[in-house]
Order: structure tokens, then C-alpha cells, then sequence
């Protein structure tokens, strides 16, 4: 089996969650397996490690694990993005939307050193609300984005547009739904 | 400089966080320096590579990080500990105590194997609610304890002497305040 299968059979469907009608896609059960962890870093190490990148950010909390692990791989400084209130240093903040209100994303403010290309990752897209938000944080704090890397496009859902739009960067993922 | 000193010299004092009175250990700065992170990582994985551990379980948020390279560096399983209401599947629920009132963790009911030894993962050792709660979960759930493992412990507080009452296991930490 190639990478893509293995992680989709790998990753698995909860229904009704976290509302009736969603389906959504567990990757816990990759953490699970050693191997298939190694081989999903070492497919985004490949696409990445020969473009120019400064450090790696990871959106919490799932996009702390394959975040670090990328980060470490790529030997680049690891940048924590978080919910508001959760990071203890002077922070920049800023809005999404979601369905019903907004929420809002912190980074501390010397996180990013000016110039610095960013490699922004989360585990998954869907409409790209959050890795956005990271997006504009690595640029108010005089970074540039290097490009965004994930597990898992939900293609039915418009992120990989509005991040092309907005950041004129094409996402890396290993498998889309 | 030795890895204590290094880290102790990067790891940021933020005063009165999160309330008055209180001296939080930041390590945020830590993650900024992959030679550092590359070097705490091989200092855990050398005390730990020999001793017979079957996963790695890291407690959200802080604890994915550097439990997520121990699990992938011993090529093991690694297990999400998060918060109530953060996991997708079936979870089984353990509480701990806050100053004020409680909070609990909860892991998939299929995120231990029976007989699986498990090492716990956080960055920072204070009281060890939460980490006696992760504990408490992997017996539950039909593993044991193969260990506790930290960056940081506050020496001025009973987490450690805590867990060896508890589950008969001097945690591991590199660095003490």
C-alpha cells in the first residue's frame, strides 16, 4: 500500500461528531503506529527540506505533534500558535471566524524573527479559518510564509482556495477527502 | 555549558502568571533552539532507550511536544492524554484537583493495549494532579507505569514524592527548581 492508503486506512471516521451530520477524521490511531508515523514525516520532510524555511509553526494542539516532529527532522526552531489565554509571554492575537462567533489565536510576539519564512502545519484543512489566522500572526510579526503542510485536505471544503488567495501558496497534504 | 545549564539558561521566568505571586516556568524559548531540542531528546532517550516500554503517552497541551519525539526516537506508540471533551472516539474520564474545584483528562478506551508498560510524558512536574490522573487512566485501561518522564521539576512542591507514593517510580527530569 502506498502512504495514502495506508493513512486512510489508518485514519478513522467518527460520525455525529462534534454535531450531528459531521464526520470526523480521527488520526489518533496513526499515533498508534510507529511506522506510519515515520513514513508520513519522512514524505513531508522530502517535499519541504530543500525550500527555504526559517521555522516551523504548529496550530494547537494536534499541529504540536507532527509540527515538532517536523520541526526537529528539518532542524528549525519550533513556534507554539495557541489559544488566546494559553501562551504565558506578551502575545499578538488574532480572530476567526467560526460557524456561530469568532475565537482567536495567539503567538508570542518575538516568535517570529523579522525575515523569517514560516512553515505553518496543522493536522488538517477544512476551511482554513485557523491556519489563516496563523498566516496574517507570522506576518504582523515581520515573517514571511514559506508554505502550509497537513495530513489531510477536506477537499469538499474551500481551505485550499482561501489559502491560495489570500497567501498565494498552495497546501501540502498526504491525503484529501 | 551542560544540558542543565542551557536549559535553565533558556527556559524564561514569567512573573505573576498565570495569577499573582507566581513564577512560571516558560519553555517556549527552549523550542526556538533545535540544537537544544535535539539535545534534551537524546538525554531522554538515552535514560529510557533500554527500559521495556510498549508507548508513550504525552498530557495536552505542552506534553505533545516532546512526547511525540520520544515516542517516534524509541519508535513506539505514541497516546494523546487531553482534556475533557477533546477526544473524538469512546473516552474513559479521570478528575483531578485544582486550587479551586476540578478538572479531569480523558484517553480513547482503545489507547492502551492490556499489559502495555507505558511512559507518561509532560514538560513540567509541579504537584502531579495531572499526571497522577494519566496514571490513573493507563491501570484503568489495563497497563502500567514504566515511568514518568519531565523537562522541568518544582522541587519546592510534592509532585515527585506524590508519584512515587502513588505508582512506586522516581519520575525523570533534567532540570530542578
Amino acid at each position: 500500500m502506498n502512504l495514502e492508503s495506508k493513512l486512510k486506512a489508518a485514519i478513522r471516521d467518527i460520525h455525529d461528531y462534534p454535531k450531528p451530520g459531521i464526520i470526523f477524521k480521527d488520526i489518533v490511531p496513526v499515533l498508534a503506529d510507529p511506522f506510519l508515523v515515520d513514513e508520513i514525516l519522512t514524505s513531508q520532510v522530502s517535499y519541504w527540506k530543500n525550500k527555504p524555511i526559517d521555522a516551523v509553526a504548529g496550530i494547537e494542539a494536534r499541529g504540536f505533534i507532527f509540527g515538532s516532529l517536523l520541526a526537529h527532522a528539518l532542524q528549525l526552531p519550533f513556534i507554539l500558535v495557541r489559544k488566546k489565554g494559553k501562551l504565558p509571554y506578551k502575545t499578538l492575537e488574532q480572530e476567526y471566524s467560526l460557524e456561530y462567533g469568532t475565537a482567536a489565536l495567539e503567538m508570542h510576539v518575538d516568535a517570529v524573527q523579522p525575515g523569517w519564512n514560516v512553515l505553518i502545519h496543522d493536522d488538517l484543512l477544512a476551511t482554513g479559518g485557523t491556519a489563516t489566522a496563523t498566516g496574517v500572526l507570522v506576518e504582523k510579526l515581520g515573517g514571511t510564509i514559506a508554505g502550509f503542510s497537513f495530513l489531510v485536505n477536506l477537499g469538499f471544503l474551500p481551505g485550499a482556495l482561501n489559502l491560495k488567495n489570500r497567501f498565494k501558496q498552495d497546501p501540502f497534504y498526504l491525503v484529501e477527502y
